[in-house]
């Protein structure tokens, strides 16, 4: 089988310039259109370029029909409305679409599940395989270290730009414990510990969140029982990471019938 | 359901009374016997005493038989001759037998086999719930994280008075890593680095062993990536964690029927 | 030089009985007498039985200056009131003094160092060698690197039943960190971070708290730069570690001219 | 005071631009000069532009005399021959020079310290602040944690394109340890360990080590002893900490007098 022809949209900017990067350094996979909004001041350079790997002879354009009608398949860090339209693009040219984006409305959604009837769809949240197998094991582990014996704890750091606590990937993690212990994470979740706080309530979550320097995010889950300590981890160092899952997901995808999947698909996990 | 009756056989060692204390503290589980060999300078001092929680008026006797008449099972962290004879006892009492012992060869093997026709019998090499589950976890992310993109390492710490290396429970990771990428750990295991060893082959088992202290027993399977880290860790703080997984495997046990089971079906992830 | 004979004052206590085990364990030191105040149930029942290391022929007695006057030292865990009047006694006996009794009075600061012109006194609110030892390398580290480069963040962890958050020892590191940057802990912490907090303030020091299991005591201090991380780690294994601080703190002692020292002295930091 | 005028030699090297970029973006320093080798392919490109961050008008030349003449200082990471030559022409012009290249002989090491009786030289074979102070806190860590109580252990992490083990930075935390116990390190090393090992031998120095993934460099030294550990580690994110560490102490230099430093001067650590 031939590389893998990636189209990228919103090629233009900062995660866009890294999944060119990445497409172009992966085996299976290779660069075959990128996409900006129309009126981008990067329309018409060079996407490589402009990524800082030098002349990949595939020019920015606004025009996504012509460049998905050649591709594979579409890696998306965009905007919910503009992935929605990217999806039925997709479902036309019957390839794959890879979305990263966030913050999809319901109905966002009903088009995505739609389009991916005739479109092969991976769309998740996060597309860190490392972060998405360990919820994976979070979840598992939750449920066979039961709340009497065994207490959950989730800590988190990233650099002294993050404005939220806890993050959004800590959450994740919270929820998947939650799931695996058959409980809903905002009942049972402790957030802040200051003063006197009591003795810890068996079958809570705690939450604990660090911030300083450059760290990209580190995040781990201690399950604490009596005389031993289970800690699953997950160091981010860089994040292309998410580049990676995303072309991973597109390469695994590629040749699969249409329709919706989790990287939890990706994984092998399902 | 009143609580479970348990035997402690070789009641005067020092597992033994662990094993002692930690069924007299467990909700669920009462002292029901205690047994030593014959002529052990142990018959006849009540077992509680011996292990320092005070008089729990069970007497040490050398007689197993009355005493696993009477109770609902046994645990047993004794010799392979010994375990093989109290597994045959345990089928004619129909109860529970479980099993901590190691070194069994295969004709002991078969022998309690054969018992677990009539008795309950959870056998493992390690009670501890957390380093059985943690061997599980590895091996389904060595299966979801391949060898092209994650390498595979595992680091032990044990106290200063351990004279091998690497630890037995290590070794019990690498081979739970090695079935999760369908390859044989002998094969491919990095015991040694010192001086120039050239670049990491991809899909080896890398081991690196810390000794210092009265650290009890600290494990971490890395799993390294482009760009991300998962790290599984197990710490033990205390050697009673054997105990009470031995126990909470009896529990598990109590009213099943017959067979032999293992520490994967008591955390549910047969 | 002869074993350094120390009298255990409030020996029939969970503390008082582990300092029995420990100097019992220790070269150089040899138990030489056992108080308890008078009317206590312990009085008369020997040391070394009530604290599980069988007959050591020291019965508890309820008279500290008999037992002072044939000792080199005192180990004391006691009470303020207590902890004064025993100095009072080892003044008079002109010998070592090792106090880990916390809550003094500025009139109880007071008169130890009045005892101090004639007893050789040890007084520190955590015995531990490897605690003392970080916060000395913690006010270093926070010297030497500036708040302009270097976010500082401290987490601890401690086992389920622990009331108040942060702990002492967490306080006590932030301390020696403010100490480094000629700054105010009370000023300069951040004890909790929850939804929107926005980015870090450069120079305020970050506080966060696990709680779970059977942990012993975990901190960390984190010094997070652009690109590169510090952190100085201390784990507790067991609580016999501030009886063995303190029977070091006593063979240091020995022999030195009276005065009032810290484990700050101890270590030979000072 | 106005920004410190700082030249780059090797300006076209992955290190160089490397500098060039964090010389840029650092407050107090601008960037004054580029220098390659004669017949570099580089010469007469834009210094800023080569390392990517647009055109800063500093031509690349290969003539440092005019450059370093106009300069307060000159950063420097080439080799021992043109490190040495760099000395003779920063002595001429009275200025800093920041040396972090690596494997100097013994004549090279006079050369340079006759030529810093007129220039400012800071020289170190590691430029990052944090490794230069962990290895001034582990020098005292070993000296008040003696070898009876305590077991020194040193880990270490990177990259699986790492060739050899333990790496330099390792070695130089073993070297301030055994600084710290006043003994020799290549006497007390053990760097292996396999199979049977028996006990470990009081006072020796253990290496462990792991590699895997895209790890930039992690390194721990673990003090284990009776029922407490201290562990100081260092995290390297990003290779840009050297040239972090070599423009801070180009600015600590500025105005000092002529001599010869090194890191531990600027942390102000002697």
């Amino acid at each position: 089988m031939s590389d893998m022809g990636l189209v990228i949209v919103g090629a233009g900017g900062r995660m866009g310039q890294t999944l060119v990067r990445t497409v172009h350094s992966m085996p299976g996979a290779r660069l075959a259109g990128a996409i900006e909004r129309p009126g981008s001041p990067y329309v018409g350079r060079d996407a490589g370029e402009l990524a800082g790997i030098g002349i990949v002879n595939v020019p920015i354009t606004d025009d996504p029909l012509p460049a998905f009608a050649k591709a594979d398949g579409v890696i998306d860090f965009t905007s919910p409305a503009a992935s929605r339209e990217f999806a039925g693009y997709a479902a036309q040219a019957r390839i794959v679409h890879v979305i990263g984006t966030t913050g999809f409305s319901a109905e966002d959604d009903a088009a995505i599940a739609a389009a991916a009837r005739h479109a092969t769809i991976v769309k998740s949240g996060n597309m860190s395989l490392g972060v998405n197998l360990l919820a994976e094991l979070v979840e598992q582990a939750a449920r066979a270290l039961g709340p009497d014996d065994f207490d959950i704890e989730i800590l988190e750091m990233h650099h002294r730009h993050k404005v939220d606590a806890p993050s959004g990937t800590a959450l994740m993690f919270g929820e998947a414990a939650a799931a695996g212990r058959d409980i809903k994470l905002p009942d049972n979740s402790v957030r802040v510990r200051d003063g006197y706080t009591g003795p810890r309530q068996a079958g809570s979550i705690g939450f604990a969140t660090l911030r300083g320097g450059s760290v990209v995010g580190d995040h781990s889950v201690i399950f604490a029982g009596a005389g031993e300590r289970l800690t699953l981890t997950h160091n981010s160092e860089d994040r292309s990471i998410f580049a990676r899952g995303a072309v991973k997901a597109a390469l695994w995808a590629h040749g699969r019938k249409p329709g919706l999947y989790s990287m939890h698909d990706v994984l092998g996990l399902s």
